[in-house]
């Protein structure tokens, strides 16, 4: 394919991809890009995304490199815009080669952001949470929820999800949506009775506020907490004394501490990075009855992972579709002369 | 067209909106609405542009908003690329809702990029050149140069190019490309026999360095000087002379004392924003005596501006095509259901 021409992945390709590999196998090997880009950390350059607030949501462009490579995401979140019959969330992403600056990959990235985004809570989790955990709670059932409980059974060995929502039609849409899937389903009635017995709890719900999903005393000791859905200032699950109880991993501590659970706390509250402890330069769980806390936010360099993994697919696989999106003038301090030779051509 | 589908303007496209309405009126009708923005310029979100840079180039991102619409660029800048047959800068350009965070249009920019550069460079000389200047020099005959010099005919009244570049095959294509657009031009063996009697100097030269393309001694009273190459730190055109004995002129001053000629300078040396000029809260050029000189950096908004101008052409022009870049599963809290119902479909 020539150098002006961007590979270009639609909703409809990603669907296909997706589907192709099965959804299992896509986020378990996302996991595997993110951990062995996490595991070379310090060859990125990082930055906090850049973010556009208003009153209804945000917009954030997520760039970031390793030098070879750059990628960005542009993501918004708006929380009213499922009454309207709009995502929540949607995305998309580019990946450029350092050397020359010329996109390599432009892909829908609402599928991918929810897919790393739950592929990175199982990796987490892979490292934190205690042995033998086979049931979690998962509270919030909207888009994301199917992703998460997928990654889990995948990469943690999670074999049973129990669900809980404010709203029942959610819950009722998971539970149909993970018939099939061989995880033992049980739909619950109140968030307490989804933790009956969760070793693992995922919390991801989607009001932009100070939100409380969970109290201190509905959380008991040895059980690893997955907060995904405290992402940006002013939005949170967790009441402030469970993070006071908990060993809390993050990302990116400058983006965490201003989106993540985390901001209801001192700014120099202790916090271990997740890259530190899969090089094994940190420890993770300690003891079983500690509660281990991913504030999970999504950092740059998952999606940067999860680009590089659908760009790779495209060597093998024919789910993408050319772009004419680089001016290619025969010579490129020719431009204006593109446009004339434009002219002859369709006169 | 429905919400999930964005607009897409292919480099194709771009050519055939900017010959179908002729690239003066364009750019013209590009300044009208930068300078539009301009006035409201404390509407807007600002940012520096997010730079990326390695050693042979630079990516970068350029977001801003007005609080109804969210713009952003993707631009790269890598001056070795045209010995490789590649473009120095190539970008691609989007615009968002702020309501609802949906991208509403994706476009090539290289193109597009060249046109509001020349177009704020002549909206900036309608404020601040000397009366009755019809002479332009045009120093550096690259990519910029062609769109330089309409623009300046077609905005200030200029019919006269002198033009020069280290590179005499760059002059002779510039020349070329510029035989029946109505200006005289001269093909100079110097920088000094460019600027005989123009009463407008335009330097836009690409090395990444800091190059000295003006001296203080070449430089007479009186004149607007249109710095357009020096937009890195790191790489300036004109020496620090000719800074000082000149009345400055500048986009976004966080941005430009980074970018700009003015790196060489205090961080406290006095310069004017141009939007004032516009709103008519600073004075432009005072005294017919006075050097003026734009330290053209380019600002996100002046692609906002564009990017908003070919959004408003798309009303009534057919040059853009369908993207499936937006997932659109029928219930927003659904989007596994999506992939499930499209395996169904498929089987």
């Amino acid at each position: 394919m020539s150098l002006n021409i961007v590979p270009f992945v639609s909703v409809d390709n990603m669907m296909k991809l997706v589907l192709h590999l099965g959804p299992e196998r896509v986020m378990t090997e996302i996991a595997a890009y993110i951990e062995a880009d996490f595991k070379r950390w310090e060859s990125f350059d990082k930055t906090p995304r850049v973010a556009s607030h208003s009153d209804v949501g945000v917009i954030e462009l997520m760039p970031t490199s390793d030098g070879e490579m750059y990628g960005f995401k542009y993501v918004n979140g708006h929380p009213k815009n499922t009454k309207e019959g709009l995502q929540t969330v949607t995305a998309f992403g580019l990946l450029a080669e350092v050397d020359t600056g010329y996109p390599i990959l432009l892909t829908e990235m609402t599928i991918l952001t929810a897919l790393r985004t739950a592929a990175m809570s199982a990796l987490a989790a892979k490292h934190l949470a205690p042995k033998g955990a086979t049931t979690m709670a998962m509270i919030g059932n909207g888009a994301q929820a199917e992703f998460q409980a997928l990654a889990f059974k995948a990469i943690c060995g999670v074999s049973h999800v129990r669900l809980y929502d404010l709203d029942p039609t959610a819950t009722a849409k998971c539970s149909r949506n993970l018939a099939g899937s061989g995880l033992q389903v049980t739909s619950c009635k109140s968030a307490e009775e989804a933790m009956e017995g969760a070793g693992i709890i995922t919390t991801c719900t989607a009001d932009k506020q100070l939100a409380t999903i969970l109290t201190d005393n509905m959380v008991g000791s040895g059980v690893h907490i997955n907060a995904v859905g405290g992402d940006c200032p002013g939005k949170t699950e967790l009441h402030k004394d469970i993070l006071l109880r908990s060993q809390i991993f993050v990302e990116y501590p400058p983006q965490t501490r201003i989106e993540g659970e985390i901001q209801q706390l001192d700014p120099d509250h202790p916090v271990t990075e997740l890259w530190q402890v899969m090089t094994g330069a940190a420890t993770g769980r300690s003891d079983p009855r500690q509660i281990t806390l991913f504030d999970s936010v999504g950092f740059a360099i998952e999606d940067f992972s999860a680009l590089r993994y659908i760009h790779d697919q495209l060597e093998t696989l024919p789910y993408s579709e050319p772009l004419d999106m680089i001016a290619d003038p025969d010579d490129p301090r020719d431009l204006y002369g593109m446009l004339l030779r434009a002219q002859a051509k369709a006169a």
